[in-house]
């Protein structure tokens, strides 16, 4: 099957972060990437050490979302610098990957 | 840790698609794939442009789904030649890492 | 934008195995990493076969759930051998990627 070389991204965020709507609006409309998928994690932790979870009694706390995204190498290369301010450190994972085509 | 290498696979698809159903089916009863996991998204969007999601006012949207599975490199070839027809182009992601013995 | 080298790592559970609280209080306490995100799956199966997933009508079964996490090549290393005896073979899958900075 051809394929074709692209870079995997995902930004590991959390609800309470609020930048989740701000990061997928400049992908959308100014960065136009090729698709992205948003995930909720059901249990996390960060830097700061506290748990994230959700639990049957208590299904409002801080949990944890990953924006995934691919696109070709050079145009992924563009978009983690123009948004390399609403992305903190520690938070953005990338590596290579092929595409079906 | 010893560990083997795999190909590890994403397809990127929408719920309102329905080929979830036959894409598991062959992967389950004619590919005998080591192990499979579908993950839903709460937003997404791809190549038409809109954003699928879910909101607490309209559930029933057309929510991304991602089949995730990996197996060596050489069947995973052979699954993705066998799929070829039932994978969009551009809704394929893979790439190579280990798995621990 | 600077980045660094770390180890990506997927581990494969099912809620039934019970093992997500163990892994994760380790990973938290002993082996203090960066970051770790939990996701449900709707639907899978693994080396038994038996496909696990959700419906309206059974909300109860044995659902997939995915550990990631990522730190320094050599952290991560260190991690997968403390906990090897607690990680079924065939289901921690890792690879190299690169982080932000």
């Amino acid at each position: 099957m051809s394929s074709s070389e692209v870079t995997m991204v995902r930004v590991y965020l959390t609800e309470g972060e609020r930048l989740l709507p701000t990061i997928m609006a400049k992908l959308h409309d100014e960065e136009k990437v090729r698709g992205v998928t948003v995930f909720r994690g059901i249990s996390g932790f960060g830097k700061s050490g506290v748990v994230h979870s959700s639990t049957l009694l208590d299904l409002s706390l801080d949990l944890p979302v990953v924006i995934e995204f691919f696109d070709t190498p050079a145009k992924v290369s563009g978009i983690l610098t123009h948004l390399r301010n609403l992305l903190p450190a520690g938070h953005v994972v990338s590596w290579t990957a092929h595409v079906n085509e």
